[in-house]
């Protein structure tokens, strides 16, 4: 990878959570400013990558892939961070995932040589940006979904069109009902892959895809049982499709797992297709940073559904959070901080307080869980946040909050510039976003 | 205004937005490229704002402002677009408002020589930069909220540290229990004032403000007339301020009113203060570009409120909106659009479904009014829309889509890039945002 065009980003006081101060700063120069955040040298709010738990997810899932046999296509829109791609590819990523050209491109700005959409391609300029893109480079390998004839009519009309002298490699995206894309049936999923290879060589059906992640259930282990019974249902459709001998040649990739069930798709996918080599690929994003609610509990379910990763040690760990100012009290009850929907994610759960420090009285961040009684974000505005508070609080205005996140991916797109720390809160490098 | 850091801004491919094959393009030329949404010019997503209903909501809002004769500080939080800024500034707003000080700083990039910072400002970063600012330039003419002796205490002891030689205004913050900031009574906000008063010459108290969009009720009518005993409440304070000669030399600045209500604070905050001058200033950020949803139908209570707005003629028109794609029908009562969480706000409500079109079908969009049964958006994932739609509806894989929106900041702020089209979907510009 090439990360020069982030590397050599020049900010200036246009960009969110820069010090006013600062001047025009070189992203590569922001760890030799010797700025931290607990003695003030920043701006509230601002967003903080922990370098420690960072490094600790990413040797992690190295672990885990290990263990699994699995190869690994992270999901980029996560963060879309070419420095973290470039952590990721690293550490032994196959591709990076997708889920827009917009994500491709940035890929393709940066020298990502393989990328992997989980989505559907369908407007004609966007095709046939990824047609030119696949004829100007032939090393470029590049993979996306199907689930309709209309799709297929579309990508093999734009290939017919464009004539980049290689196939379009798709992959047959599987559904479930009432879920998102996918073929919902294996007499739908047939269909749409008999298409396929009727367009051949313009395009080429390379494998099965699915996303297990919206998929609900009563209890979770009921949600357990259905995600098994989907990741089954795309082994089907790959072995129906390999009996029809509609894949082309190469392995045929089987890839699901976002980043709550990536286990079930490691230990299900791999089967026996017919004698056809696979690969299966999972596309968590969101292991990297973690979070400190909706993963973390999904992950620690993870845990428990195979036993085997306990071997890895520690599992993840929040890397990823937002820090804010006390800004008013003005209620016992109330406490109001400096961070709102503009700053933080919300679609899944509220941010958790997680540590509190106040300049002259400590050394470090405390633990939220030193506070007695409880402490919790109730409500966002745009660029507030109401907490609840014990009537005998310590909190007043002025203290710094540190805030985790739940379901990272949303807390990410509202930053171009998120600081990467140390355990003392020591700025050590600045992480650019492309949202 | 100083408006070339952003129309001399060049894009490049990392801009979500642009034309793949567009290249480095000047945010002043993207008019003269003769792009045109229908053709297919742009991806999608893609969010646009139509310039006649813009320009419409413009002209409304000077009307409301001769009608009801208040002043004008339109929330800059909402847009973060100085275009747009420049265009409420030439129609008159006294000043722009901002909630942090990055927005501040943006203001200032741009020239925008008054500012009210509608919120406390807290860190000793943030006040040093507010008190630099205004030493480095004297015709800057700011203001923040005070609501607590603690702030005072901050404020005070920056302003002796920093010896700007002139005082730090201030607007006192009045609140309502349960609500965000600002004093609950009469007895906490005097308390709050008579301290501003000792600090003077570092500070000066310069109004009292409140903001009433948090306010609910049972029902509209509960809401309305508690949002105007709130309202009476601000006045009450700043009659009790001017009692006790708290307030500094010049006018009385008495402001509220954001989107919602802005016709009760414009109509109550005129009051007489024991002889001092005042002067009332209202903020609505989103009237400008208006809603689909949720905007629309409080602003239609407004007018219900107050039906000498009537004469203006039409009330305001949504502007903002979000195209995307139909990629997938995977059931027939079920729609996939390529349009999700990162794109188009969900906090206060989905968007709407407001028109189609389809590419050698359609001459122009189609309201989806036309559609027979509802076509409903019912979830966002991060870069999906599900839609319900009936078992019949035409809508196919290919065709374009285009949502209108509910609260336009939590749209804005998914975007750098915004086109500005006309009626026949030409784009005639680029907005540029600063989140």
């Amino acid at each position: 990878m090439n990360l020069a065009p982030a590397l050599d980003w020049i900010l200036d006081s246009t960009v969110k959570g820069l010090p006013p101060a600062a001047g025009a700063t070189r992203l590569s120069d922001i760890g030799a400013r010797k700025w931290n955040l607990l003695k003030g040298d920043l701006p509230l709010p601002a967003a903080v990558i922990e370098r420690d738990a960072l490094h600790h997810n990413s040797k992690w899932m190295r672990g885990f892939l290990e263990l699994t046999k699995v190869g690994f296509s992270p999901h980029g829109k996560t963060t879309m961070a070419p420095q973290l791609f470039d952590l990721q590819l690293r550490d032994g990523a196959w591709a990076i995932t997708v889920a827009t050209m917009h994500q491709l491109k940035i890929c393709r700005a940066f020298g990502i040589g393989r990328v992997l959409m989980a989505n559907q391609l369908t407007g004609r300029l966007e095709i046939d940006a990824v047609l030119d893109e696949l004829a100007s480079d032939p090393a470029f390998d590049f993979y996306c979904l199907i689930d309709s004839l209309e799709g297929v009519a579309l990508l093999r009309d734009a290939a017919a069109r464009r004539k980049i002298g290689r196939p379009l490699q798709l992959l047959l995206e599987g559904g479930v009902a009432g879920g998102r894309t996918g073929a919902r049936t294996l007499d739908q999923a047939l269909t749409v892959a008999r298409a396929v290879g009727e367009a051949g060589p313009l395009l080429a059906l390379r494998g099965v895809e699915g996303f297990e992640g919206l998929i609900g259930g009563d209890t979770p282990q009921e949600q357990d049982s259905k995600v098994a019974a989907f990741i089954d249902f795309l082994v089907a459709i790959a072995r129906a499709c390999a009996d029809e001998n509609l894949f082309a040649p190469g392995p045929v990739i089987l890839t699901a797992g976002g980043s709550a069930f990536f286990d079930l798709a490691a230990t299900r996918l791999h089967n026996e297709l017919g004698g056809r080599e696979t690969q299966v690929i999972i596309r968590s994003g969101c292991y990297l940073t973690h979070d400190s609610k909706s993963y973390r509990e999904l992950v620690e379910r993870l845990i428990e559904r195979l036993p085997a990763a306990r071997k890895l040690g520690d599992g993840l760990k929040a890397a990823l959070f937002v820090w804010a100012y006390v800004q008013s009290r003005p209620e016992p009850g109330k406490v109001i901080a400096t961070m709102g929907k503009r700053d933080v994610g919300f679609d899944v759960t509220l941010p958790v307080l997680d540590r509190w420090y106040r300049a002259n009285l400590h050394t470090a961040p405390q633990p939220a869980s030193t506070l007695s009684g409880e402490h919790k974000v109730t409500g966002l505005n745009d660029q507030h946040a109401h907490i609840e508070v014990p009537d005998d609080s310590p909190l007043q205005v002025g203290d710094r909050l540190c805030f985790g996140v739940s379901h990272p991916c949303t807390t990410f797109d509202r930053w171009q510039l998120i600081y990467e720390v140390d355990a003392a809160m020591n700025v050590v490098g600045g992480i650019r976003t492309y949202f």
